[in-house]
Order: C-alpha cells, then structure tokens, then sequence
C-alpha cells in the first residue's frame, strides 16, 4: 500500500480520494482553497491531479516540482473549457495535449494519463457496465504506467482491457476523443458510458 | 436505387462506390485528374464526399454548389494533414469540423457525416468485426441523415447500431476522434477495428 496525494477535490477527486482509502491506501487531498497542494504532494508517494483541467497546470505549479520529482504523477484531468458554454471546447489539443504540458512543466514526474476518457462513477465501479470496455493509459514511463495498473485492477478494472496506447503524446488522442464522449453524453442522456474496442479476431 | 456520385477515387471511394454499386445504384465517380467532379456531381441524386480530407473543399467547390443543393452530400472524409509524417494532425477540430467546412461552402447541400470513423473494408462490411460496433451520423437534415442510414443498412450495418450524434457540430467529435484512432491502429496493429459502446442497464 502507498502514501497517496489527491489533488482537487471536486466529483472525481473525492471519488478517487474515497476508493483508493477503501482499498487500503494512506491518502492526502490537497485544495486550492486550503493552500494544501504542496503539503499533499510532498505527503504522496503517487500524486494524483485530479483537478479541473483548466486548473490543472497552476495546481501542480502549486504542489512544485520538487515534490513530484521522481513520482508517478497520475493525471485523470481534462483540458475542457467551459466559458463559452456547452459544448465545451479544448484549451489544448491536435498537436498537444494537457498531460504533455503537464510533463514539460514537471521534467522529473513521471506522467501517467489514465482514467480521463469515463465519468467519475465509473473510474472506481466499472462492473456498472456489467460488461468488459477498454481503459486507455499512456505516459513515458513504464514503471509508472505499470504503477498506475496495478492500481486500477485494485478498482476493479482487468488489466487486458486497459490499453497502453504510449507514450505521453497519445493523451493528445485520449483528450481529443472527450469532443466526442460529450456528445455521446447529451444523446444517450447519461455520463454513465465507455467504449469497448472490437477488432477482427477477436 | 438512386444515382449516386462518389467523388474521389482512393481506397475509400473505390470500396463505396464498389458497394454502392453490389446494391443496386447506379454510380458516377468523380476525380480530380479526369476534371470530373462536377459532372459526377450533377449526375447524382446522393453526392459522396470520398476525396481526402485536405483535398475536399477544393474537390467539392470543383463539384460546384449547384450539383449538391438540396441533395444529401454524404461526407467521410477527415481533415489529416500528413504533411509533417505521423502521427498525423487535423487541419480544423475543436471549434469547428471540416463537416461543418463544408456546409458553410454549400449551405444548399445536406451534408451528413458518416463513416469517417472506420476503416474502409469495415464500411461496407461491418460483419468483419464478428461483433456489433457502432457507427456515428450526424447533420442538419433529419431527412438526408435517414437515406444515408437506409444506404447503410444494405451495406449490413443494422439501424440501432448508428448513433445520430446530432446537427452538423457534432463532426467535432467524430474527426477528433480520429487522434485516438491513430494511436489504436498503431498499438492494435491494425485499423480494423472500431468501439461499441456500452452504457449502464443495457
């Protein structure tokens, strides 16, 4: 078990928060309003940035480098900006991506994208679907990928259906698919919803 | 059967028009270096957008706007720019869609989108898979969305299977979806593939 910080603690910080403690973690959540980024981040052996992502890169300035150096940081975080409304557009996408931003912030952590591509519920529950989909994880680092799986099948995930999609430039594919998970949302009238990859063969 | 046109002669709009023509249409293909847009264009009641992505609005305007009002301009391409190798980029996404491109240059024409989230061997035989997959339309006529869904379903994609994402907007989603599917064709190794959705109490 692992000493691990939460940063944010909106919808799916405290989800996290709450399962990673059920399954036996140490956790420390840290909030902007409590000035506890870097006290939390220090505190964590994994960092998780489970803030909004257009907070994100301020956040983790926050929690400073010197306390993520080193460390899986797994971020769940999307780049989605929601001043003009719905839809929502991407603060950064195509040709880059928040956790690539994120990396180029924090040379020393070792990033981890995982988890952004489904509701929050679902991220610690995904027998809701009662049905196998696919989890995308990507990041430079295989040890810290490989960190970040063995928490997940703690959540309940299997680890053949988490797909290693490489490194930290594929979230610019796992956050860019968020334009069309929102209007997946809106149609099928629920959050409550992954995608299950079929290929010849199989 | 209608007469449908089928601009572009790649692998996408050879495995159409093939299809479209196994089914009973009648088919006029349309290329560029025959100077033979416009023409295909007129002769169709269905005009099918199968040039690539970067080529597509200069194809189209070559088609001309009076070949495609009031017909159902069925589009499959995606703006992938390649030009700086792979993985590649899209020429327009987030705030606006070539789908949307293309509707703003021929505001008489219905334009769907459809298709453009498969490879093409799946297109036309979705039976590949061994597995139901889903397919997204999306547009501002209801009634061109239906006559390419009827098309569809004799290509073997079954009704339920095709999710109407919404107004023409929603090509946001779709062709950005096309990062994530670049990086799955690469660690799949292969690009035949494509996801099923699945939501709780299905």
């Amino acid at each position: 078990m692992s000493r691990i910080a939460v940063l944010g603690t909106g919808n799916v910080g405290q989800t996290i928060a709450g399962k990673l403690a059920d399954v036996g973690h140490e956790v420390k959540t840290g909030t902007r309003s409590d000035g506890t980024y870097a006290e939390a981040a220090a505190f964590g052996e994994i960092v998780v940035n489970a803030t909004a992502g257009a907070a994100s890169l301020e956040a983790l300035e926050a929690a400073g480098s010197e306390n993520l150096a080193g460390k899986t940081l797994w971020d769940i975080a999307n780049p989605l900006d929601f001043s003009q409304g719905m839809p929502p557009t991407l603060t950064v996408s195509n040709d880059d991506s928040l956790g690539e931003q994120i990396q180029r912030a924090h040379p020393d952590a070792n990033v981890v994208k995982a988890l952004n591509t489904i509701t929050a519920a679902l991220m610690v529950e995904p027998a809701l679907l009662g049905e196998e989909t696919n989890l995308f994880i990507c990041g430079n680092e295989k040890s810290a990928k490989a960190e970040v799986i063995q928490i997940l099948e703690t959540f309940g995930w299997l680890s053949g259906d988490i797909v290693d999609v490489g490194d930290i430039t594929a979230a610019r594919g796992t956050e860019a698919y968020l334009l069309l998970w929102i209007r997946l949302m809106g149609v099928l009238d629920t959050p409550t919803f992954n995608i299950k990859i079929v290929r010849a063969g199989d």
